[in-house]
């Protein structure tokens, strides 16, 4: 057991203030208090104001350990995402942020950079917060993982993509048919010899996932196919910069190349400017994402603009649905995607 | 009381497994269960593995909630940061998770958005959750905030900035002094009527502190200052985009513009491209922060590299540090910041 030191400049006070305390100076009952408290909405303004100062005036601080010990269930929300070096987690996590803050939920975030033994090792520990629910990034778990969520029993959404098996609720999109639109986007444009470029495809599975429906289109169409050029260390743009040049280099060389994400995609943009080859009359560029960022480069950035904070908010909103009510559910919500069509395709 | 429901499909388990039915499948007593969860380079790596296996085959989650009432700490640390839009916070929380997670911490993470009154609404529920120490960006506060976390007496690290009168430890950067760095820069290379842009100056009050210092240095050099051009609006490079025409009308145009973040300069010198506009040579723009785009852009950018993961790695190792120990600590750490001249200056 810790022991947890004072500061040392930290002014002795005898006993912390207690509910009742908060009660008296603020001339209510201590049920009031709580009331005033946990259900603000059943309490007057007035009412609410007074509490409000009482506890300020005496530094209250409402005891969330107890009060999770007594109802088996804490108010906090964990929340597992891959990846906080992109944007676009960051974004999902607002919308989900938006939503629980504002039903008295806190927020715990757990960050696998894309490792699933990670993943299990957060899970674990955060099951014993007693969390009311759980939204994970993804429905790829390790077999254990999703053993583990399925004997706890509670409410879990799975956000990102829409998968085959969720374990509970499910909030995404389809990432092959967005690499198949993409496909069908560039060929149509009259590209040929199409590459896809990506980072840590494996971990990154939804890259991968865009990838085979990139793939299989290309099949459909008749075009001609190629591996992914791919390298095993995080996105950024200076690497789809130094993923261009090395493109470029490929026999024969691609007509268009569709990054795993805008990240890549805008830097090899910047890259392309710099060094003069011309887009896209040399190579064409596109994107995932639809980060802010690919509208300003030059030329624009074709990219398809994934929902991102619309996926934490709706998968935030389904938890809180199920946590309150324990009502029928939609068990899947496939929130779509849209292809901007910019220069450089 | 919140009733948790199940879920639909959920399998119905007779009872959860406890410390001792993992004793009993690892053949090992509770208290070596405990101390190999708990203490795990106490025990032998054999014994560990005997565990964790045991822990996995029957799903065992440890009760946080218990553990925190009993040693009344929770194994949690609380971060507010005023922003998730911004890389630098992100990048930050990286840092700080890294470190406490490896001692076995998990963040709770409040985003105040700039607003004091939310970072207090924040910090009052933190406190009950009993954490052995608290990490918030920034050294200033609501009075009553600050008398609320006096009172507590536990570590606190404030982070970002370096701060006259910190509550505990401070660890950061002088943005007054980088300010001046960057006046100082821009008149040596002979840029004249220099402007600072950037996004709630007031709120983001360190951005308020680098154009005091920014402007300090300009009279103090016998430079012509003028007021900032502001904008009460989410920071962003389209804004940055919008900022720069605005500024080039103003009568006389600035020589060089100093953006509050590499965000808006990145996104000025990519509209000055689209547009044609010379840069340096019909306006210099510099920035602050030091994200990677700042150098893929043409020109570079010139701007301020704030470590901001350093930041949040020593930030977290100086509250561990006080929670362990408890011992004399260094109140104040400056790490100080680069000024990277590129082309755009």
């Amino acid at each position: 057991m810790k022991t947890v030191p004072r500061m040392p400049g930290a002014r002795e006070v005898p006993s912390a203030a207690t509910l009742k305390h908060v009660a008296e100076r603020a001339g209510v009952s201590p049920i009031t208090v709580s009331r005033a408290l946990n259900k603000p909405a059943m309490v007057s303004a007035d009412l609410r104001d007074r509490v409000r100062l009482a506890v300020d005036e005496l530094g209250y601080v409402q005891n969330r350990v107890a009060g999770a010990l007594a109802s088996a269930s804490s108010p906090v929300i964990p929340v597992v995402v891959p990846s906080l070096s992109n944007a676009v987690f960051v974004e999902t996590i607002q919308g989900i942020q938006e939503v629980v803050q504002r039903a008295g939920f806190q927020l715990l975030l757990g960050n696998t950079e894309y490792d699933l033994d990670r993943e299990h090792a957060w899970i674990s520990t955060f099951l014993g917060w007693s969390p009311p629910g759980l939204i994970l990034a993804g429905t790829r778990h390790q077999p254990r993982t999703r053993a583990l969520i399925e004997r706890w029993g509670r409410p879990v959404v799975e956000i990102m993509e829409v998968g085959a098996k969720p374990i509970d609720m499910n909030v995404g999109l389809s990432h092959g048919a967005a690499g198949a639109a993409m496909a069908r986007h560039l060929l149509e444009r009259g590209h040929a010899n199409l590459l896809f470029a990506g980072c840590r495809i494996a971990e990154d599975y939804r890259a991968g996932q865009r990838f085979r429906g990139f793939d299989r289109a290309l099949a459909s169409f008749g075009a001609a196919r190629r591996p992914p050029l791919t390298r095993n260390v995080p996105s950024s743009p200076a690497l789809g910069g130094d993923m261009l040049v090395e493109a470029l280099r490929l026999d024969p060389p691609p007509g268009a190349i569709f990054y795993a994400n805008d990240d890549l995609a805008v830097g090899a943009i910047l890259r392309a400017q710099r060094e003069g080859i011309a887009v896209p009359g040399r190579v064409a560029i596109a994107g995932f994402n639809g980060l802010d960022i690919s509208g300003l480069v030059t030329p624009g950035l074709t990219t398809i603009v994934s929902p991102r904070r619309a996926i934490g908010r709706i998968g935030a909103e389904k938890l809180l649905g199920a946590i309150e009510v324990g009502s029928p559910k939609v068990r899947r919500v496939d929130v779509g995607f849209e292809l901007i069509v910019r220069g450089s395709t």
